[in-house]
């Protein structure tokens, strides 16, 4: 007898956390004892030892050269980014709110790096009197950054963000190639490079970033390649020796039905036969990757609880107390343009065999406010608690909490 | 000669604000002078005599007989739901927190409606302490009102909020028909109706809203021609005289290229037609529409200066420190499938003859982060400020404010 085949793709099982009759343990928790010790929902939870696993199995997968950089603005979380910093080699930042957190988290200012088109000169400013680095995103920032290193005395450090000649093939998102807000375009980096040299700045290095929530190694090996091949060449226009070279990261993570984790063994591989090649073209160099949701997407979960269950002609509807406005992701409305279903799960009944096709809703008074669509779930009733898995990156700091005015969700390292 | 026939469709002539020596002027202000009274940007700003002249308009175009409510979610700034409040004849809350502001406001708690899927009991209680009319959405709120009633000796308000048998036609938002998480299903009402009979609550009356940003006139005539036979239909099951008639709004505003403003006439004539039918088939009831967008959407802007212009590979990139972590609604990322652009100024350079095709982009590390996607403006420098009309609903509080750690924005009402 044949197998039948699939009628339509499923969320790789991907679950990283244990059940305990029937329930989810986060932090080794049980569920329902995490949210009593929360004291209220909804709330993200995020894994302390499935950080730790996860960096550990990085840098088994990696070489010893590569430096790991933790991207902070898919998790800024105060404890979290303190728990990373002590992880990881480096924190990058995108504003100069996110490095008063990097900071506060006591990560080392030589080692965190700023990158974001748009710094305001006070944002260059305060990078400066952190002695942090800087990537560089246009010709006006050498020039801000000449005279704010004029005026303060103080050296500035910048690496040069680079809008290469290529884009990062089957990327969620895509951030060089083409005409891009991001960087300087590479063809004009020689022309910045000599202007950099000429006032005096402190160059240290090259940023590449061709895109992120990538899912085929060779998509990522072939980047990286024509980052760093594209490096080499720039640096030969360099004031002075690469000492930092940033290869990007775009690591993706499974979210959705079909969606496979992403195999490190070749992009390993390929790292270490860059950094021998480094060695060799860039002797100063540290070649480095910077990864956000890759590091902590999976480490975290949000948990709503169920205020009503609604049979609506014929459709079943789980109304919970979190929604939109608390994880805009896990509803479809930001940077998705077809909407898709995150993984979710009853966190109270994890393996209750009665079930059924539902709906997640949120209690906003928009259709958009929707966590699940029309997904087999467990049969769950008023008081269980939904959890939405892959939810440790771009949820609770990408959503609009202020919307309709409804209370602000907790979140917990545990 | 014959006129050229126009190649694309471009946006509305919609600017309700006045022009003096390339100057928008926002609440009589030139726009230079109204952002160094706000002393920083990103900001937004309303119009208060734009406010006014809305609810005039409509008061003109609408029979004497139907209300006029402010659903505050389409923007819930206090000072503004303060002004609302002295214009319109109820407000419409969709959380407890957003019922603070109103009570805060001074409205009239009688006057105060209160709408939502997943109503939590606390927040229940507190709107029969207040004394405001609940939208029932679920059999669930009617025990529970029931409690709360029973233990508080308070009178609970409620009206029976119906999921119609029928969609508002050319709708952004379809809220009724079909199976939802809104409302009632109008074939189970009056079996709802019973039981609110039954514990002695204080029904008032039925909650109809069909959908929303609608700009076809004839389907919003519809849809309240079909919600008015409804209710009738509906009412004869019920426990008291209907008093309160929420026929819903759905009124749109125009947003994009080839839309326009929506025609008034037909609807205030078919509610002029309602209105008598009431007087005879629901002699105590008020009808009320409820409307949020139209009332507020157009007398708001979203002001960004330019940090940075850029070039890239021939592509002009003008760099705000504005961006979707303020308007994600006008990002494209809230709701919207297809990613179009708003109606965009440069509010300092509003007659220039020099003109250009730009991207107007934010601060954040993410492609998603673009507020006009090459759009012909004038040549705009450092320093000049970008302006989002149509923003005075959904703006700020339905974005992530916290997206990457950069500076909330101001709001003012000018």
């Amino acid at each position: 007898m044949q197998a039948t085949p699939a009628t339509a793709p499923i969320h790789a099982d991907i679950n990283p956390f244990p059940i305990e009759d029937q329930q989810l343990c986060i932090g080794r928790l049980p569920l329902s004892q995490l949210a009593e010790r929360v004291g209220s929902t909804p709330f993200y939870a995020y894994d302390r030892a499935l950080l730790d696993k996860r960096v550990e199995r990085l840098r088994q997968a990696l070489p010893k050269a590569i430096k790991l950089h933790y991207a902070m603005k898919a998790n800024p979380m105060p404890a979290l980014v303190c728990h990373m910093a002590s992880l990881v080699d480096g924190i990058d930042v995108a504003s100069a709110g996110e490095l008063k957190v990097a900071l506060d988290a006591g990560a080392d200012p030589h080692e965190i790096s700023f990158a974001g088109p748009g710094k305001r000169r006070e944002e260059l400013k305060q990078a400066v009197a952190a002695g942090v680095l800087i990537n560089i995103e246009s010709f006006r920032e050498v020039a801000e950054l000449a005279a704010i290193q004029a005026e303060s005395g103080r050296k500035a450090r910048l690496a040069v963000r680079v809008n290469p000649d290529f884009e990062l093939k089957s990327s969620g998102m895509k951030m060089g190639g083409g005409p891009k807000q991001f960087g300087v375009d590479a063809e004009r980096v020689p022309e910045l490079l000599a202007q950099i040299g000429e006032a005096g700045l402190g160059f240290e290095g090259f940023h590449l970033f061709a895109g992120s929530q990538n899912l085929k190694p060779e998509a990522i090996v072939e980047a990286q390649c024509k980052s760093y091949e594209l490096a080499v060449r720039l640096a030969e226009a360099a004031p002075a020796p690469v000492r930092f070279l940033n290869l990007g990261g775009g690591f993706g993570i499974p979210y959705f039905p079909g969606e496979q984790p992403l195999e490190l063994a070749s992009i390993g591989a390929n790292l270490a036969g860059l950094a021998e090649r480094a060695a060799r073209d860039l002797p100063h160099a540290e070649l480095v990757i910077e990864l956000g949701r890759y590091l902590v997407g999976e480490a975290g979960v949000y948990v709503a609880r169920v205020i009503d269950r609604k049979v609506s002609r014929g459709q079943v509807f789980l109304i919970t107390d979190g929604g939109l406005h608390h994880h805009l992701s896990a509803s479809g409305n930001f940077g998705q343009v077809i909407r898709k279903n995150y993984p979710v799960a009853i966190g109270n009944r994890m393996h209750a065999p009665q079930r059924e096709i539902a709906s997640v809703v949120g209690p906003l008074c928009t259709p958009l406010d929707l966590l699940a669509d029309r997904m087999e779930l467990p049969v769950a009733e008023v008081g269980d608690l939904v959890v939405v898995f892959q939810s440790g990156a771009y949820g609770l700091s990408a959503s609009p909490q202020g919307f309709l005015g409804h209370p602000q969700p907790c979140e917990v390292l545990v």
